[in-house]
């Protein structure tokens, strides 16, 4: 397929159901984004895709995303505007042009992010990200795991509040930096990551995952119309794995430094009757246990679906009561490497467990 | 005198005195900072003091500060490298070459703060501050007094930290930022503040108070010398008052938010025998209280002060035992304005008190 290619209206539909199922309850919802997207798409705007192949190694490509607790972006609307703000404040900082934009993380409402963004500075958008789902932290990257260069980050709020992270002394501190001005503008906030170079996105990012989004929404479009089991479309589709279909019992949730934590537990249903299912997460969801015993944790991907439409259901919108499958979906492989387990392991979450893929 | 002149190793020691004096209990220790100006001398380093008056209109001046709670500069030493850093850090970052470096506060050891940034930079330091004593948050300048524009502000700490806060909605919003970045890296970090033009510092700073400071720690030099009164000899120079001559009895104490916060009771002795003097601080003294009932208000200087030395006591070094005077300064006359009482006044440290000057 030729690169840039213009996506389709149908397609930014699907890639929204998509980054919500890759985002493992987190990323964000994409519902606002979405609405926006369709009113650019109704007013003319048509975003490219570009494949990370046709970057030229020294092209400088954007990397943004809405940074916070998925919580509060259910009260204060996405608006493309900031993004603009974030990257255009890079441009001036760093004294270059952008030739592309990316997501930091494909997962949830930060896929759509940098076609927001692309909207309203004219660029395409990178078939890429650097998590390959979401995640809720800045060195839970594969850039990061690559020890990419942390700095500089933008970061800018909807009134006229915009912070530079000039310099940090390490991932963490660039997350810890970075995270306290965003609590404090309200715990959402646009950001634009390190600048990366085409080199750098095609040799440490996680490649084509646009298109792995759009694929995913597709699935389960077409397992609805066609009257089939959408869930089941997606474990058979992306070689995933049902771990378990139930009902949501019991939510415990609180936006804390930044980031929504907590804990759901769910009764079994069909199959599971009699078995109960927990999951933490910080954001996004990092561990699932089954009668009490571990039987998924992160990287691999947990994924919350609502058992008949198949759609995601993020931390912040699980209820009492809600039909759910929980699915879990392959990690990207640098995810899975010793180097990425320290990123974004169970450890890395505070959970004293060693890593045991469910796909081993 | 001529201007730029050279100031003495003896006028350093005086500055020292007379800015912890006039620190009001915060602005931080001055002594981590003499000894690194002592240090800075003997190996041949001299600063020149520049009139306010001989800055051109369209000069470009460096405001820094170090900036945190004073318990911590107790712990973490000062360090000339982090101040450098910062302004030159915001000299990349507006394009301009500084031709003279000041303090944002007089009081404490931010009063050394300009002298040790301008050893490393080779500059002069401007006969002028934005406090005229020594305030704990940033719109409590007499720049923020005048709508000066409060950003771009640069900060960095002692590892490789940096942050810039480009733009904020108000000066309230770039407090909230910075004290979030400093709060971050361990409440303490060196900051240079918006730029000022020379006009700006002719116009809106509070002038000659690097001269004040030099002859209020003269003053007390003076006395101790001829075996006088010093707490008498400041209060005879400067036109101040007596307010209290007591033991410190007790003291509440915490570091929080990026301040040092707390509480200290006096118990009266000599012609103060039988009454109590209550002290209330956020870095610096904020209301003091006769037998209950507010007796001196910010922004009238509230020194505490030595019985016997004259030497200040900080918030952070007030302690059980000590023989102190307290004593009330005139405060510069801008911050007795209707808008300087809104930024300054007791109701800006969350005290119901309409303000009433010692001096009126």
């Amino acid at each position: 397929m030729a690169s840039p290619r213009p996506v389709s209206a149908d397609e930014i539909e699907a890639l929204a159901a998509g980054a919500w199922i890759l985002g493992t309850g987190g990323g964000g919802s994409p519902y606002c984004g979405l609405l926006n997207m369709r009113r650019l798409y109704r007013e003319g705007t048509v975003v490219s895709l570009l494949d990370p192949d046709d970057l030229a190694d020294d092209d400088a490509v954007a990397v943004v995303s809405t940074m916070g607790a998925p919580l509060v972006g259910q009260e204060r609307l996405a608006d493309p505007a900031p993004l603009e703000h974030a990257v255009r404040m890079m441009e001036t900082y760093v004294g270059r042009r952008f030739v592309a934009v990316m997501s930091v993380e494909i997962g949830g409402g930060n896929g759509l992010a940098p076609f927001l963004a692309a909207s309203r500075l004219g660029l395409p958008v990178v078939d890429a990200d650097a998590m390959g789902r979401a995640f809720p932290e800045a060195q839970m990257t594969s850039f990061a795991i690559h020890d990419l260069t942390m700095y500089p980050l933008t970061l800018a709020d909807v009134r006229d509040n915009a912070v530079i992270v000039a310099r940090a002394a390490s991932w963490k501190w660039m997350e810890r930096l970075s995270r306290k001005a965003c609590v404090e503008v309200g715990s959402v906030a646009a950001t634009c990551k390190a600048p990366r170079t085409g080199r750098e996105v095609k040799e440490c990012a996680i490649l084509r995952t646009v298109t792995k989004a759009i694929r995913l929404g597709q699935t389960v479009e077409r397992a609805r119309r066609a009257h089939d089991d959408p869930v089941r479309a997606v474990v058979d589709a992306e070689r995933g794995r049902l771990l378990f279909r139930g009902k949501v019992q019991d939510v415990e949730r609180r936006t804390t430094e930044g980031f929504l934590r907590g804990r759901a537990t769910l009764e079994g249903l069909d199959e599971d009757r009699g078995r109960s299912f927990a999951l933490a997460f910080q954001n996004e969801f990092a561990v699932g246990w089954l009668d009490g015993e571990p039987r998924v944790m992160t990287p691999d991907l947990i994924c919350v679906m609502d058992t008949l439409s198949g759609e995601a259901i993020g931390t912040e919108t699980l209820r009492y009561g809600q039909r759910v499958s929980v699915v879990a979906l392959p990690a990207p492989p640098v995810l899975l490497t010793p180097k990425g387990l320290e990123h974004v392991g169970p450890r890395a979450f505070g959970y004293d467990l060693e890593f045991t893929s469910v796909f081993a």
